[in-house]
């Protein structure tokens, strides 16, 4: 996106203070990949185009987009702010915690969040326990509140400590022989690249909102349609609130039983379009819906 | 200190929002510990009686005494200070640092800050390696600008992973063969519980402000006398600054090069003064005074 001389219109300001060229393509594969029609993706190019110039940061170009896409393409909207939505969860990280148990139970695990275990020095609370088969995962979490911090080396030599810890007790009373042990690490976030090297290094598995390239929580997310209810464009902050309240966290729970809408004392004349938005974002089970 | 009924006057409102009454003895003994004569220790607790009832934080009952003491017996009131003192070198931590090497040294070590080293996964920043004989300190510390934060065992266990990290790489190369190694912690404030018992299972030393009872950084600044500049009285908080920013940390310094007083545009009729602090609260080198 160039003005007449040829130089870029918008500049991006990063998280960091940085500042690099407007690239669209960045912007329309990410509207795309959420469902926008080409016709929508240029009518929200030319509007930015037409009505923005100089510095903007990420957040105020999704903003934008956000708010043209939702006016034509509702649920392609509720879609492109998929990320946004895991933030929506905080700011205590609990519903993170189940949340992410229920990413887990979607690929056929047993899940736990929030599990009391001994380790040879200390009792832990493991932010998550999942097995399936002989796999057995212990996963700890890190969510952030800001989009641009990152979990870095600290986090990961910590939790590494911490299922030292747990693995010195386990070898002690060999509990942990017949299961294949898998330490995982999961953001919404991103890691920072120390963060990546270490955890590496001493085989501690990391999932972050787009990390790894592939299989990343992302991905995750969208192949087993565990989608947060803080997705929908059609809830106001409040009624969100109060679902997550009555520990409503998946669009998938408001299909299964939609009379929680009405205890959450939502208009009985939004339920309809609720529902629908719900039913096209999650669909009414696993693998029925071909990838967004 | 009760009043006509027998009720305490003065309720201690502590740093995590539970109250206490407020028991005179432990502000006698830490005046008493830093020298003030009984007479106006006598004078702070009527005046304190006299002026003040309900709520009050310690921090309060502090500034209160220091305020009266550095009226009456200002280098008692200097030696007061003394842990406020090691607050004022925040809040980047990088002079605490240093401060503790110099610890360190007075107590014949051969001590170095920030040290970069290889461990098998990352490189690490060691914040302290000190040796003595055939002992080698590793100490990784952790600076708070806040006296009720305590260190917890988050930090511990992140710190025990770096080392272990660095004693993985240690072993392969076979270099720590010829010292003893301790591993140490060090804070300038307090340790929570879980904290303690981790450390002391896994063999790290924890070294804080009163921790443990015996040969605490306290009694450790007061032994070797190594006192920061921030503890003098007669300096205003952007003349210690200009000091600091010289790199003159100790009140040692001060009295091994006076110029630096001048140097750092400090008015030279208050000149004499402050060396007269500087040699009754360090005195002219290591043992020379009794015990505070």
């Amino acid at each position: 996106m160039r003005g007449h001389d040829g130089t870029p219109r918008i500049i991006v300001r990063k998280a960091d203070g940085s500042h690099e060229p407007f690239h669209e393509e960045k912007l329309v594969k990410s509207l795309r990949r959420a469902g926008a029609s080409d016709e929508v993706i240029q009518e929200i190019l030319t509007h930015l185009a037409a009505h923005h110039y100089g510095e903007m940061t990420s957040q105020q170009i999704y903003e934008h987009a956000f708010r043209r896409l939702k006016q034509h393409e509702p649920f392609s909207a509720a879609r492109y702010s998929l990320r946004r939505a895991l933030f929506s969860l905080g700011p205590t990280g609990f519903p993170f915690e189940d949340f992410i148990a229920e990413v887990f139970r979607a690929q056929g695990y047993v899940a736990q969040a929030g599990v009391r275990m001994q380790g040879k020095c200390l009792d832990h609370e493991i932010d998550l326990v999942a097995e399936r088969g002989n796999t057995r995962v212990f996963a700890e979490l890190k969510f952030h509140n800001d989009p641009s911090q990152r979990t870095d080396v600290k986090v990961a030599l910590y939790v590494q400590a911490r299922f030292a810890d747990l693995e010195s007790h386990a070898r002690t009373l060999a509990q942990a022989a017949p299961y294949l042990l898998k330490k995982m690490l999961i953001t919404n976030t991103k890691f920072t690249q120390s963060a990546i090297r270490y955890a590496s290094c001493v085989g501690l598995s990391l999932l972050g909102w787009s990390y790894p390239p592939k299989g990343n929580l992302r991905d995750l997310i969208e192949e087993t349609r565990t989608i947060p209810i803080t997705t929908l464009v059609h809830l106001t902050q409040t009624e969100k609130d109060a679902l997550l309240a009555r520990g409503v966290l998946l669009c998938r729970t408001l299909l299964e039983h939609p009379e929680t809408l009405e205890d959450a004392g939502i208009s009985k004349t939004k339920h309809d379009t609720i529902l629908d938005e719900s039913r096209y974002l999650c669909g009414g089970g696993r693998g029925v819906y071909t990838r967004w």
